[in-house]
């Protein structure tokens, strides 16, 4: 062995030979490998070199970082430079279900199995960053990419967003939480101008961000398309030097959304460190020198020369990428992943069934008996239509995928069960082509036919993963099914009253037909095992359990976004203003009292639940106490199920504007037929600080606040009120 | 955590929660996992997915196998199924030199090194098994793929693939070594049928394989798509079974040539374990289908349920390939690899410089003096041309190749450097475009008239990687140089006498001006650093100490392929008969006393050595002793230089037809002027048996032998005869 092959050995013993351990460890390695790196090297690492990737520093070894899209399984691979399916046959995942799904679990427990399962799918796939899980909070009901976040409530999504990073992390892959921030609806999303109070932004938009980082540990932070007060989020002085890497101490990456970087020195200044997506004005047509042109490669390295950027500014960037890559990739100890197993199908089905949501059910027409001869007429497009193809970016290739008709097929083998597809769509993005023949005029009294047949009526309708439906890019366009479904239904329920239906969407729709139908379930985008985790709710094998993650307003007026107007929503195209302020959602509905169809935390059961017993252990607490009520949930019903408890807490006579009452805690306990749990519940007294704008800070108002307690939010059951001195 | 998860972790534990440690460990963890699989699993392990990969078993975590053509190289990222490259832009990697170079260098250390750092470009790649290195051995001159090999001689390739082996594999990458077995022209390659004796078979075919099996332990071996006693080498019962199975005890992993298996039952049988790159009549157009119809797939899991061939035939495979990944990719000791380094480069530089060869050297037209003015005329298209760029599957994307004409300007800086391209090929793989103006008259005379012009002349012309030269899939259709080369030197040599020509090739070639020129290198395919090499050599900066490891006829009937005609060489297209036997190379140029062009072994220096003191330690030798000859080499020279010790052993009187003397032993000294070092080499008398076909086995003939020590096969300095009691 001579001198080449040796300093060889030495460079790489000192760059791998340590086991990845402790924090001051890794701090200690990033020196190390930093001091090694050229300015060039630096560099390059704050751009991608293709579609999904960024480069390593091959000569030392240093890998590269590979992504995938997320947050429901990892996409199918991606061209090298375009956005064309590679065309491999490895790439084939579980689609678990969307995250408004994950969401109306209100289990945090399912939500660190999700993670887990997803990243153990990212890892076997060798993806070190999973771009999710998206919690962007559900402002109005026509934002597009709802389905992909985890509802209105900052309390809810930060609970639940928690374990499924951990979850993901646990894997020695990235969790990339997205998008940082007020990206809350896709209509001119990658220009407008979001103006908030700061109030807002800290209560209401910023919270679950913020717990992915400080509770979690996120490793990695997608940065938005929109732009607030005036900068764009994704390189915004106060969004990310002084809020995410500043107060909260953030020690991870900042990546931008794919195209979301707009100015060399705002995304060196301001915060980003990766630069994925752009196009940078079509400067060159070689792949190589394309992305040379990124705001952060060459015209980066200039300023750098010039001295204009402080070497600093870059080597902050690099560390965090090491820091990530130390995490990830570099980490001897990762875990080697798995995809396409039992269990992550067990996962899938599970965390499906336990969000579905039973939003009516007259005269127990939920659950159908599958021991019972009979015939089921199933009718919607969406009982067959594949509703893991589209979407946009969280599109996934499902090793297979179970439809609401094949579920029922299979768990309803004693039945005549008749499809009838009612309405065409058009096709989805992989081509699902239509007959000609089939016009609406002919779906409609097939269907119609169908179901004077039937001994009762499955609709199985909703959205779909189409553009202006639950699509990324743009907005929905109403309010209202699409696709003549509202006159459908009507005209379904003319030839059979005993008509139940499955509303598949991401999103809250108008429901003219509510008082006349039976059973309304409330179905998401559920992934492979969607029409197994339907069939399960709808046997009863399973007891629904979901509750709603978000408010459906009756009409779209009554959405607070919408109230205020095209200034609110979706603004001038240049800016729009969050008129509604920190009242979103319920806090809207309850403060406003303006009755919604159904409230955020609704959800039906087929037992039923006594919550008692409630009581606070004080009535009077400090600011550094924790409140903790007890309470005793018993299944007094026939079946075994499971409840959420919900805990609200509001101020009696604030001085400031308040939501008459705000979610603080909650808890899903499951129990067999007369069983009963006692539960605990802690809140600390600092949860119920309100930002205050003129200290820039957190403040505790003192004074008389009442606890709520219920099973939904607009089913109080007790209420106390309590002291904060 | 549900049980869904716990199981998961359970398993996941139970996979991969040991670090792999013994080879007791390893085969405990085989049974294990064994045990889960089912057989639809096993059979896909037993057969690609796509160009280069073959699945994993997702669901437990089982990774996917990624190979890489080598053996000079990480070749560029090609489609999953197709043979396009992918328009990656992260796969350029260093271009090592071709391995005839490597053989060249007759330094096991150097093949160690480039093992290494190979090794180390392919892990930074996420390559499990790099396609290399080759040792077939060298035939005939007119085949095309020579340059991927190691030479004519059985030992010398032996001691320098053990090497390699070793090198790649200590980075958790498998060498595949190849093409087992026979597969030593390219004309025919896929069907034509070798008949060759057991004798020669295995003391001249087998030797380099059985070292990289059992010396180097080899994690997998490539079979070849050319025929052996009427069955593919790929299947061959004999070859696979018996030997290298059987009588070698190989524990790894047979790999198909890409289409080079033929049958069902023979590849179940006969050994393959991995089937790739099959063409299956095209029976569907689907890919997944496709790589459903391979011998090994379908038609094979339908065998196995049909009780034809039994399970334990499968698990035998799936062991051997599970015992593969647990040495690479699910080693999780494995380290993370390296490329484009300075490390890289060196090693790259050093084997080149340590491989040119020096053959001919009047009135010391060589070493160049790089401080005087003079004005030299670069002739030829290698000087310029890529040389890395085709070839066939050896061919690289290098990240950088400096050529001939780069590294004599960069290291000449004082001497003015003409260049004139002579004679064009065409165009490379690359499309390299020749303008239409050049024609061939036109480049001959600017050629010429460059030379008249300068001081002296550096002729760089040779073969090149198209088609019907230096390149897989077909052999060279003459010995002479192509492209009018051979009159367009004789012109050159009547312009200025004062030529050296620089021949750039993988196979010896016919020289009819070879009396009339000054000085001539034998380069090789040189890769990244080719031109630095070439200067260093030019230079003087290293002293030449390459030796030929193959033989240069006169004509091509002097060599002993070719000396039988076409039954021997290339075969009627069926079936071709090796009928030198045993007399391959220098064994037939000496036993036939044939005078070579150049001898096997051969190579000038600079400077001089003296080998002197040699003697044996005894006279007598018993069947189980270690001969030890030991010698005094002196650098009697005025610069520094190496020379290569080498020791052949003849039957004196045998009673069975034998060569005249066998190379038995080599070793390369390294001396500053005035230097000596006393050598003691060990030859265990068990080298000196023969394959006796009688009894099936090596065998040991008693008597007098004599012991020939010189620097090259043609020039023995000592001769000393011993007995064999």
């Amino acid at each position: 062995m001579n001198r080449f092959s040796l300093s060889l050995v030495i460079l790489i013993v000192a760059v791998f030979g340590i086991k990845a351990q402790g924090k001051q460890d890794i701090e200690k390695r990033i020196d190390e490998i930093l001091a090694r790196l050229t300015l060039e090297e630096k560099v390059a690492m704050c751009h991608a070199q293709s579609k999904f990737s960024s480069p390593g520093v091959p000569r030392l070894g240093i890998p590269e970082i590979w992504m995938s899209d997320g947050p429901h399984g990892v996409r199918g691979e991606i061209n090298w430079d375009n956005w064309g399916y590679a065309g491999w046959t490895n790439d084939s995942i579980t689609a678990f279900p969307a995250l408004t799904c994950l969401a109306a679990t209100f289990n945090p427990d399912l939500s660190y199995q999700y993670g887990v399962a997803v990243g153990e799918e990212a890892r076997y796939r060798k993806k070190d960053i999973l771009l999710g899980p998206g919690v962007n909070i559900y402002r109005t009901p026509l934002n597009g990419r709802n389905f992909e976040y985890m509802g209105e409530d900052p309390k809810l999504a930060s609970v639940m967003v928690v374990p499924y990073v951990k979850g993901v992390q646990s894997n020695g892959v990235a969790a990339c939480v997205k998008h940082y921030v007020l990206n809350n609806q896709e209509h001119w999303r990658g220009h407008i101008n979001v103006e908030v109070s700061d109030r807002a932004l800290h209560e209401i938009y910023l919270p679950a961000f913020k717990a992915a980082v400080q509770q979690a540990g996120v490793w990695s932070i997608m940065g938005a398309y929109n732009q607030f007060r005036g900068q764009h989020t994704t390189h915004n002085k106060m969004l990310m030097n002084d809020i995410l890497k500043g107060d909260w101490g953030f020690d991870g990456v900042v990546v931008s959304d794919w195209g979301s970087a707009h100015d060399t020195k705002e995304a060196a200044l301001y915060g980003l460190d990766i630069e994925m997506g752009s196009w940078t004005n079509g400067l060159t047509s070689s792949i190589d020198l394309a992305y040379d042109n990124y705001y952060l490669a060459k015209p980066f390295l200039k300023l750098l020369k010039e001295g204009e950027i402080e070497e600093a500014v870059l080597n902050d960037k690099v560390r965090r990428i090491l820091r990530l890559m130390l995490r990830t990739n570099m980490d001897p100890a990762r875990k080697f992943g798995c995809a396409n197993n039992e269990a992550h199908s067990a996962v899938a089905r599970k965390v499906a069934a336990d969000g579905i949501v039973l939003l009516k059910n007259e005269n127990q027409f939920f659950p159908l008996n599958a021991d019972k001869k009979m015939t089921i007429a199933v009718i919607g497009e969406n009982a067959t239509r594949s509703l893991t193809v589209g979407g946009g970016s969280s599109e996934l290739k499902a090793k297979y995928e179970i439809s609401p008709l094949d579920g029922i097929k299979s768990r309803f083998s004693n039945a005549t069960v008749l499809y009838s597809m009612g309405y065409a769509s058009g096709p989805s993005a992989y081509g699902r082509v239509i007959p000609s023949s089939l016009d609406a005029d002919s779906l409609v009294n097939a269907a119609v036919k169908v179901a004077s047949e039937a001994d009762l009526v499955l609709y199985v309708g909703g959205l779909n993963k189409n553009h202006h439906q639950d699509c990324e890019g743009d907005d929905r366009k109403q309010f209202k099914l699409p696709f003549g479904q509202d006159e459908l239904i009507s005209k379904i329920l003319a030839a059979n009253t005993n008509t139940g239906i499955v509303l598949v969407s991401g999103n809250a729709v108008e429901m003219p037909w509510l008082s006349d139908i039976q059973g309304l379930i409330q179905c998401w985008y559920n992934g492979s095992e969607a029409g197994n985790a339907l069939a399960d709710i709808l046997s009863g094998d399973v007891t629904p359990s979901g509750k709603l993650p978000f408010s459906y307003p009756v009409k779209l007026k009554d959405n607070a976004a919408h109230y205020y107007g095209e200034s609110s929503y979706p603004g001038d195209s240049i800016n729009q203003y969050y008129k509604e302020d920190i009242l979103v959602g319920y806090r809207w509905h309850d403060t406003k009292k303006i009755k919604p169809a159904f409230a955020f935390g609704y959800g039906l059961s087929y037992t039923s639940f006594d919550i008692s017993n409630i009581k606070s252990d004080k009535k009077v607490y400090t600011s550094d106490d924790t409140i903790k009520i007890g309470c005793t949930v018993t299944n007094s019903g026939k079946t075994k199920g499971a409840e959420v408890v919900q805990i609200y807490i509001g101020k009696t006579k604030s001085k400031i504007k308040r939501a008459l009452k705000e979610l603080k805690g909650f808890k899903k306990i499951y129990l067999k037929a007369g069983e009963y749990e006692n539960v605990e519940m802690e809140i600390p007294v600092e949860a119920l600080k309100f930002y205050d704008e003129n200290i820039h800070d957190w403040n505790l108002e003192k004074g008389s606040y009442t606890i709520y307690v219920g099973n939904s939010s607009d089913n109080i059951i007790y209420k106390q009120k309590i002291n904060i001195n």
